[in-house]
């Protein structure tokens, strides 16, 4: 099987990312991720004397061992007019020690004249002398042409020349680069293959994404021979951002037959896709071809009717593939299929026409249709299925709550307070919280009421609360829908409410999420043998 | 100029993605959109017996003046074994009144035998009949060839000859599908070709992103001779999405040369782009080709010295083109220059030097930063510079209010109450009432106390009320933003509040859609000539 070896660049050009920034941690972190990964290259960023965060990234990675990638130095080629031994910036690429050195130049006669303002020439020399420079040290350089794909359109032989001189330097790599993400496939088609025509060195593709094409025109230069691809992890970089590793790599593997990560791991990418954002502190794109949420979620019922027929109906790959999963999502437009496929997921045994399932669905459209979600809810629609069968159990059973939001004069800050009243066990328990707004305020008091009872409550934290306001230009009743997520460190859940009264609508949501997370905490403590004395509660 | 029609079909396949749910209006308001923007085709849903939503939408499109849309109603064939007069799916879409109907068949036999379960020669009479029953009653027929890459794959002769069914039918129009949205580039090329010298037919082309190559597949098919490209806005769409128009109709318009859109019309894309994502409530993908906020930011500082140079340096097209905007990221989120056009609309004498601008920059900048977002509050926007400027009108004065929400026992209906004080041309005033939720409670007390004064209040409505909590997973205290739109008949109006507590961030922006109303309404009678008391109070 042919290879295509993955240039990673997610901790430079990623970084160029608006919202994207990485600590020196960051960044060691997410470079073992993708040595786990198996990509062949780690660019991890420009190191010289204003950028001493990526200074310090060279010189701690040389004391990990990498499994699978090599480190590459990125920055550009020596300023016009002086030696190449004689510029700061090349001595910085050597002493970071990296194996790896990519060298970036201009290949575009515009950016020759107009923003470094050198001559043709010069251009040209500057480039061999610095690839030759950083050879004569023994690291492989990967040279950069920078536009070069707008350098072709505009002067086709200038563009050839640039890549020559690199050559001529004794680089091991030429990467056209398609740095503004302009060109069309059909275009970059016909350059690639200019380029592969002249050149027996191994070539590379650089692609942004500015007219969406970064990962077609990766694609396709694959096919017109090119033996590496730069991209990142989530497509993050520069303005729109870079090729995305996550939609590329699986392309090459799956439909192309080409291997990049070592056998048996692109099942790891989601995971990876996943991890890089948390870093990034990001939140992860669902729509994501591949490896997000939603790459592989069914919400049609016919096609969920098909999908569970015959997976290959509607998805063109099987999601474990890459290490995703297909989810079937109940809303309105959901059928049988669909409720009985989440319904398995608790009862394994359950056939499709046993009555809950229908009961199920009934109650799941008539809830939709009153303003409830179950796709980001199922920890919710859980606990109704356990409602339907009266297999609840009661954890407290409420008396009343009251929340009082106060403002005393125009400028005041609002304050908001909390009562609750609730019955634990036969005890009545009735307590009060202040809280930044209404919500949070009721959270506190039931928490308050409840902690005793159930100190695993102390381990759930609510990560996201949202809102959301449905048919409010109908004149009717409106509705308000809050979904609630949460987590015990280990799992994350999410919960639905719906009503016209956004309190509780709250309130509904939030009681689900507690009840969800304690009926596992205490399910995890029964199966590990120490039973507590709530377990009398799970059915 | 060779022309390509646009067939939007975000109200379709668009609410078949995860999380994205429209209401009737909200789907009236969005076609009326694109309508100004100038599709060919707006696709408004699929109206049947389990879809009164559609049925809605396609009755109350019928009394409204389109300037450049057809509507398109979409729906399958007839099922097996019936005549198609006997189909009630069919009935519906010829009740529609939709003067386009697309009908999607089945072109992969895996589909017709293993899902459908009929036999092939039976779904090519299907695919016949249902065209040309539809056609009998003088609407457009777009033909919907579904999984047609995938079937041509699999069984070539089979794909062509649904066409030919549909063509028979009478179809105007033969769209090969990319439902999976698996196919490769090169693939797509090669079947379109053979497409294109089997049919004399218009074609068109509808893919999704399952390999991020939408975009791609669908520039490339209107390289193959393709006259109707089919897709949505911000690539909302079942799984990954469809084809985004945002990048799609930029494409062909700025590098293909085709006419999309009427002349002038290309630079309202940003605007639609977020008027959709705004309507669907979902955050704006910042890195959207074209009109992503990012889509011209640049970050890197030799980038930026660059592209102030030289713009076409690091930009593909300019970015005015789209109706989008440059940015230069010198802190974090500078949105300067959005805020100066902002207020340019509002003041177009106003000068860039002028010290209110400064003023109002910095004012925004911080209030953006705590969570307000001005993009479609400009009445907020407005109401701010008259307070900066010390211009504002006392309406009244606050003293206080009080909210409270209260609920007695588990299964009970919650009750919400609302007291507010406030002062009038020096009289105090103290008013209470109920509602279904906390902030129409507050609501009703307000307009209670003011509307004696103010008796022009009565003739203001809220509209719409939208909630987003912001930076949830940033473990700092999280913010409540509340965009509410009014109307009093003739202009509709946003505004904002945004605070860690709900009511408070409702207050805000409640009050502000007051004062704004009352403002408008006493202008309009003082010009009339008709001076009420008020307008002593109008700067």
């Amino acid at each position: 099987m042919k290879t295509v070896k993955i240039y990673d660049t997610t901790l430079r050009d990623g970084c160029q990312a608006e919202q994207v920034a990485f600590s020196v941690e960051d960044k060691l972190r997410v470079a073992r991720r993708l040595d786990d990964l198996g990509v062949a290259y780690i660019e991890g960023g420009w190191p010289n004397a204003s950028n001493p965060r990526d200074q310090e990234f060279f010189q701690r990675v040389r004391d990990i061992d990498w499994t699978q990638a090599k480190i590459a130095a990125f920055g550009s080629t020596r300023r016009g007019g002086i030696k190449a031994e004689d510029d700061s910036n090349l001595q910085y690429l050597i002493a970071s020690e990296a194996p790896v050195v990519t060298i970036f130049g201009k290949s575009w006669d515009l950016h020759v004249t107009e923003v470094l303002r050198v001559s043709r020439a010069e251009n040209l020399v500057m480039i061999e002398d610095s690839v030759a420079l950083v050879k004569s040290e023994g690291r492989e350089v990967v040279f950069d042409a920078e536009h070069f794909f707008d350098g072709y359109k505009a002067a086709p032989e200038y563009a050839l020349q640039t890549l020559s001189a690199a050559a001529r330097g004794g680089a091991d790599w030429l990467v056209p680069c398609d740095t503004n993400g302009g060109t069309l496939p059909d275009d970059l088609r016909d350059i690639m293959e200019a380029v592969a025509s002249e050149f027996d060195l191994p070539l590379g593709i650089h692609a942004h994404d500015d007219n969406g094409m970064a990962v077609a025109n990766s694609i396709i230069a694959v096919q017109c021979g090119v033996e590496q691809v730069q991209g990142t992890i989530n497509g993050y970089g520069e303005r729109v951002g870079n090729a995305n590793l996550g939609t590329v790599i699986p392309n090459l593997e799956l439909k192309l037959g080409r291997q990049c990560l070592p056998k048996g791991n692109l099942n790891k990418l989601t995971a990876v896709s996943h991890y890089v954002s948390e870093i990034a502190n990001l939140p992860h794109n669902d729509r994501q071809p591949y490896v997000g949420a939603s790459a592989f979620a069914h919400k049609g019922g016919m096609h969920v009717d098909a999908v569970l027929k015959t997976p290959e109906s509607f998805e063109h790959v099987p999601p474990d593939a890459v290490g995703n999963e297909r989810r079937i999502l109940v809303s309105d437009y959901a059928g049988r299929s669909t409720v009985l496929s989440k319904l398995q997921k608790l009862w394994p045994q359950l056939q499709r026409d046993d009555p809950v399932v229908a009961k199920l669905l009934s109650e799941v459209k008539q809830r939709e249709y009153d303003g409830y979600a179950y796709e980001a809810a199922e920890a919710s629609l859980e606990l109704l299925a356990q409602r339907l069968q009266q297999t609840m159990p009661e954890l407290f059973k409420l008396h009343g709550f009251r929340v009082i939001v106060e403002k005393r004069e125009e400028d005041a800050e609002p304050c908001a307070e909390a009562t609750i009243q609730l019955e634990v066990n036969g005890a009545t328990l009735h307590t009060a919280a202040e809280g930044t707004g209404p919500v949070n305020a009721l959270d506190l008091a039931l928490r308050k009421a409840l902690t005793e009872k159930y100190p695993a409550l102390r381990q759930l934290h609510l990560t996201d609360y949202k809102v959301r306001v449905l048919d409010t230009t109908r004149g009717t009743a409106t509705s308000v829908q809050v979904l609630i997520e949460a987590t015990d460190g280990e799992e994350v859940w999410g919960t639905v409410g719906a009503h016209e009264n956004i309190i509780e609508a709250s309130w509904q949501a939030l009681v689900d999420s507690i009840i969800y997370g304690l009926q596992r905490q205490m399910n995890k403590s029964r199966s590990g043998g120490n039973a507590e004395p709530g377990n009398d509660y799970i059915a």
